[in-house]
């Protein structure tokens, strides 16, 4: 397997994007990740440069024998420029962690694996030696965790995972211990958020195990109405048993969404309605976008197209701009240096202009 | 003279709307109108019914003997419906006093008297006997007054005027006593507004005899940066050093105006276009539309056509969407009964829009 450009794989990491997952009218994606160590080798954070190249080293070494990423995309990320860090955070395709602080600098010997032809890959050196991980298409807990697993069993069968025969999965952070999964969801939640319902559903979740947090992950605003539901805990149940959870809570969110909607068209359509088309109109004529606005914007649409109250965009083209209208993708798209805020401002709403104007839409039914 | 129904003249009144007139990127109409009695009758608010009766008659005797307004165009707006008698006041034909508070009911024996060919006319058994009144586009006091001149001559000479050797005209209020005077310019100010420099220009011009009030003249709040700007006494000095001083004075407002659009060129385009642009949007997709947001989006969409920042649609299509998104004309286009406040937004998102499709711009230089 050689180092790769990912720049010059178009998709890379977009597939999700395509709107083609279940009730992907309400949810974005979903995204598993199981964290791995290998035996014998400090944790990241005590592992020296010497350590995470023999890590690096270790796991090259097999990968080529790994359906399905072999013959994939491998990225040495510490070889990449910033901008091309934080790019690829920008499609959620490594953790901050993985990119460094702002990306600026990155650990040694961290390199992203990706399948050429599946939603699935591993980053290595990151907070774990390994983190496994697939992100889909709409809502589908147990495909995407079958992605993983599938890797998992592959890799498994040819490196020496640290696993304790009662703790499970050994990690960095005592959090991931156990099955060492994260599975999130995605979620448009604009019906529980104008009905006044997303704070009991935020508690209920809580309650069973499960927690939300902002696009971008720990620590992340809630911006457009987007909250990525995943698990709390990684311990003392089985894999499939947190994915049958999640399935079944994230269901119901699911359903509460529809029914929200519902009722804001039996009670309010007037309201939706103007909503909707003034974000529709304010995306299509601004001249200068901050991101938190375009979220928000984006999610009136997005509403809006879901309740046929606006036909066109597609969700697709609505996915494709929450990615190349961020900071890094602006910057890249321009080939000019680095931009400041108020440039960036009027990049994006640039991009967004052009981005809408290929898909004009017409009042819905 | 024959009673006409207005509605069958389709531009009565609107002349002024094709901004044709001088300075028209900033001053959207002239207004200028005279008090006058008549000899041997009570006052207005002292009349009764037979002495309104005996008024309208003697004046109607001189009509046809009067140019211009002879041939031109009668209404007897007691005999006008509701919804008829707010027409007239949303295109600013008539006053308030004359079609009775909130339109509901009218004085007897009123009329409104119009010029077929020039945008000159009278109102009968108003405030006072008479008022002539003209109303133009841009900014010209001079001419408009001269309208009105015109004809105050030929009436004057067939009518008996109430005229004090020492007071001159005298008027049903002390306020519009000596020449009976009040012209006003209707001037859009956003750059003064914006700059922050409005409240100073408007202390200045209440400190040289001149005073401002909203679209709807007095006591109405100032929506969409529109000031009407008039002379605040009518009394110690003629007509024409009235005129001129107004002349002067506003023609130094326009000044201060056009700089404080330059330096807002200067200083945030950006920031400028992004709002003209905004306001676009919205205009063009909102589906509910209050009217004083329309009349604030407006003034964006109009500052971006003087600046060129955006080109189309025309200042003839803004000006018209002024007078025909108003309440009673948005219900007399849909033809039934009276709309809600709720039903009403919605008509002139759904007018506003029309009229715009109709003129898509494109960017500005």
């Amino acid at each position: 397997m050689m180092p790769l450009d990912f720049r010059s794989v178009p998709d890379f990491g977009l597939a999700w994007l395509d709107a083609s997952g279940p009730d992907c009218d309400i949810a974005l994606s979903t995204r598993v990740r199981i964290a791995r160590n290998l035996q014998g080798y400090p944790f990241s954070v005590r592992a020296k440069p010497a350590d995470r190249e023999a890590i690096l080293s270790t796991v090259q070494d097999v990968l080529d024998r790994t359906p399905p990423v072999a013959n994939g995309i491998f990225v040495n990320i510490d070889r990449l420029d910033s901008r091309g860090r934080l790019l690829l955070l920008e499609r959620h395709l490594v953790s901050r962690e993985l990119v460094g602080q702002d990306g600026s600098e990155a650990p040694s010997s961290s390199a992203l694996v990706a399948s050429s032809d599946q939603p699935v890959g591993l980053m290595i050196n990151e907070e774990d030696h390994l983190r496994l991980q697939s992100l889909t298409s709409g809502f589908s807990p147990r495909q995407t965790w079958g992605l993983v697993d599938s890797l998992d069993e592959e890799l498994g069968s040819q490196l020496p995972y640290a696993f304790h025969h009662e703790f499970g999965h050994l990690t960095s952070c005592p959090t991931n211990c156990g099955t060492g999964l994260r599975a999130s969801v995605l979620i448009h939640l604009p019906g529980l958020v104008l009905t006044k319902e997303i704070n009991k559903v935020l508690q209920g979740i809580s309650q069973v195990g499960l927690t939300f947090r902002g696009l971008y992950g720990e620590g992340s605003e809630v911006v457009g109405n987007l909250f990525q539901i995943s698990n709390q805990t990684t311990l003392g149940k089985s894999e499939e048993d947190l994915i049958d959870h999640l399935q079944k809570i994230v269901g119901q969110v699911v359903e509460y969404e529809r029914q929200a909607r519902a009722v804001l068209v039996r009670d309010a359509t007037n309201v939706i309605e103007d909503k909707v088309w003034r974000a529709f109109g304010l995306l299509r004529h601004a001249r200068s976008l901050g991101f938190d606005e375009l979220m928000n914007l984006l999610s009136g649409v997005r509403l809006g197209l879901s309740l046929k109250l606006i036909a066109g965009p597609r969700v697709y083209v609505l996915n494709r701009i929450m990615i190349f209208a961020q900071n890094a993708h602006l910057e890249e798209a321009g080939g000019a240096g680095t931009l400041s805020g108020p440039e960036l401002d009027i990049q994006r709403a640039i991009y967004v202009r052009s981005a809408l104007a290929e898909a004009e839409p017409s009042p819905g039914s």
